[in-house]
């Protein structure tokens, strides 16, 4: 039977700012990747989330980025090695606190934005912040690309990887920038379809027609676009209607 | 025999510039006060810190603030009691997966310039402080003022009463404010006749010049000013030379 | 006849987070509070509001506040006069220098959030904002509560009284306190025919019933709640109907 | 008669933070590139500085750098070019207003750091901050590299080259980067030999020894680094001694 986790980005708000529905996504995932503060996420708004996860059994993420509040973590940053270790290290420590303070705790990590994209090509990066999750609990598993260069300098790190059922891929099973045309796939039938066949298959039809494989034990879905939560809630009634079973990886 | 511990800030640097010399005040100090990135410290700084303290055999206290680098936390915020104990707690578990990572932990909490005046006085912040606090250990002991209103909202958290050896009191056993004259003694002599007196007879010669009770577990020095680390270290010299031992009290 | 200003702030969102709707308000009001980049507002959100307002000819203020994006500038600070004065200034300057690249220019300064209910009893605050003004072009004039201390340390400033349409007065003639019960009239009529009777009688009817003067060149609407624009709109559409010219007052 | 300006980087303290020795430099330099708040420089600082190089009769240039308070502004960012041009502007503005409430403007504009750089190659960026300059004031120069791609996007903006005295150059008169051996020039007599031979002949031996031409209308000295006042004091004196006229190019 297969099995699948739903994760999505939550807590994104900061201070009197608000985006995305935090409490609807939390019916539809069994992760929560929660910002922590450096490119979004106020203490308060994590404190916020972490409660009402726990109250609903979703598994907490954290989910890091460079310091830049005012490029949402979107803008690729030379920060040197130290320095990210460290800062991953503060954000992991600082979620996984409030986490505990409402009876859960960090489970997992995933980069954010920028970050995200850049660990999975630039080994300077990402052995830093496999660094700062070794330094913090060896056995948090790091979410990620398939393909990424975490996979190679995560040192004894659990990795797993991720799949976006509203995302084209290329023949390699790498995603189509974000640039490029159709990088995005909007027709709600299409991504659910997409979506269970992903989980139950294992498989997806690149931007070219040819059918690659795509093995992932997470699914990510969006949640700060109109009709993000109402697609979110159909993929996951395809998944459980196709026999997927909905679970957590960490 | 007579028992103190000698606690100072640091890490109170960020980014590129420094403050003090944490090295050398390591030597002297039985507790450091950890800046936490809210006033000062960013996270490779609080990192280096909190190795060289686990090196030395010195305890580590979160040192937590208003959110206010540009003001170095010394301005008082109307912050809403949500919020506060939101942010203590984000800073405290922050240093906290740090200081583990070096293979120390937080062991007490002090609040920091404007914060640290404030709690004296204000029941709302005072009690939002001791929320984070117990939300994230309760065993934690929090490092203020005798007199201050934490004590009663404490809630049955450790509340441990500080001295400090360059400033003067009040008949009332009170810091004289910062704004008015003589409110800190500059006399290298005086400041370590007052120390050893501080902490061998818990009595200090208040402004008036009456003799004040003072009791105080811990004794605060300065780390940041011309002179200051010197002048440390002739008050440690001195308190071990009078037969006082000094020991952390977390 | 009667005239009058409408004003409302705009520009506040950050990043990628938005507040308000920027457009529609602009279609209300003839002057735009426009934040600074201190409490919210980024370089580029600035720049397309002043675009948009000077397009439509709306006249552009700056919406100055203490430098608090966590806390959207509502927290009270005890900043010292000469930063407060700088800050002032380099917001007041940055506005500015975006208006006028799109063709504009900043024509009045009002203060924001804890800054504007700050300035309206602090002598030392109060002084700190109008010297920054003075500083930069002493014909731009302060926006402010009629009763303000500003009114009293201006020192040749133009002070312009503002009222508002959806706030409860005392009889005294000043705003209820947000916190009181009643401070802010939710029925759309009512707020409606008190915008029309400040604007033509000069009065309004206190929260006990008595009736006081209140003499203001400026009314302000909010933007930032459940329809809000809508009732910009009728406030709008009801003042043109009593015959109340709408013109900016600077 | 051969002509230079000296510039050097002023106000990048932060709050309580101190960097550099900023009165000092003043009686040295022709031209203060002073930092606006992105990367280092309050607004308190600014106005302070300003000050004091207007009483010194020392040009003024915005020193305009990416948001990155934390990175110094010396890490490489991936911002797009409407928010770069926009804070560029802002930056420049605010400035420009502090510099006129001293009684000074800003008369030429200078990237910092990381920004610095990435504009010498990166075209999108460096129109994106050409772009800013025209906004503000077409007639400001923009003080660069010799060879940078900023010359040829400039779009009508008068671009000044510079060279560092303390610098190694390649046989093609760049600078070596600084990651390599060599790249900068430590020994004062040797720094203060090539800074004549720069503003009278145009000329330097490149790292590989051979002999390059190097005209440039301004040389930068630093002032962050032990002994750097006293070296950029030997400097200047050597160039008065060498019969070079020091003056502003802006």
């Amino acid at each position: 039977m297969a099995v699948i986790d739903i994760n999505a980005d939550l807590g994104e708000g900061f201070g009197i700012w608000e985006l995305g529905d935090d409490l609807a996504l939390l019916d539809v995932i069994t992760s929560a990747n929660v910002a922590c503060g450096f490119h979004a996420g106020d203490p308060l708004i994590m404190r916020r989330v972490c409660a009402a996860a726990v109250e609903r059994g979703v598994t907490i993420g954290a989910q890091v980025s460079y310091r830049d509040l005012a490029g949402f973590g979107r803008r690729e940053m030379d920060v040197a090695a130290p320095e990210l270790t460290a800062e991953v290290l503060y954000q992991l420590a600082a979620l996984d606190g409030i986490a505990r303070a409402e009876g859960g705790r960090v489970a997992y990590v995933k980069p954010h934005g920028a970050l995200y994209n850049r660990v999975a090509r630039d080994e300077a990066q990402a052995r830093a912040v496999a660094d700062a999750v070794r330094a913090f609990d060896a056995s948090l598993p790091l979410l990620t690309l398939p393909g990424s260069v975490v996979h190679e300098v995560a040192g004894g790190l659990t990795v797993v990887a991720e799949c976006f059922a509203d995302r084209a891929y290329t023949p390699a099973g790498r995603l189509v920038p974000r640039r490029e045309a159709g990088a995005v796939v909007h027709d709600a039938g299409e991504v659910v379809r997409r979506a269970v066949r992903m989980a139950v298959d294992g498989r997806v039809a690149a931007a070219d027609g040819t059918d690659v494989e795509l093995r992932a034990r997470s699914m990510c879905v969006h949640g700060d676009t109109p009709g993000a939560v109402e697609l979110a809630r159909a993929v996951r009634a395809a998944l459980t209607e196709a026999g997927v079973a909905l679970e957590p990886f960490a």
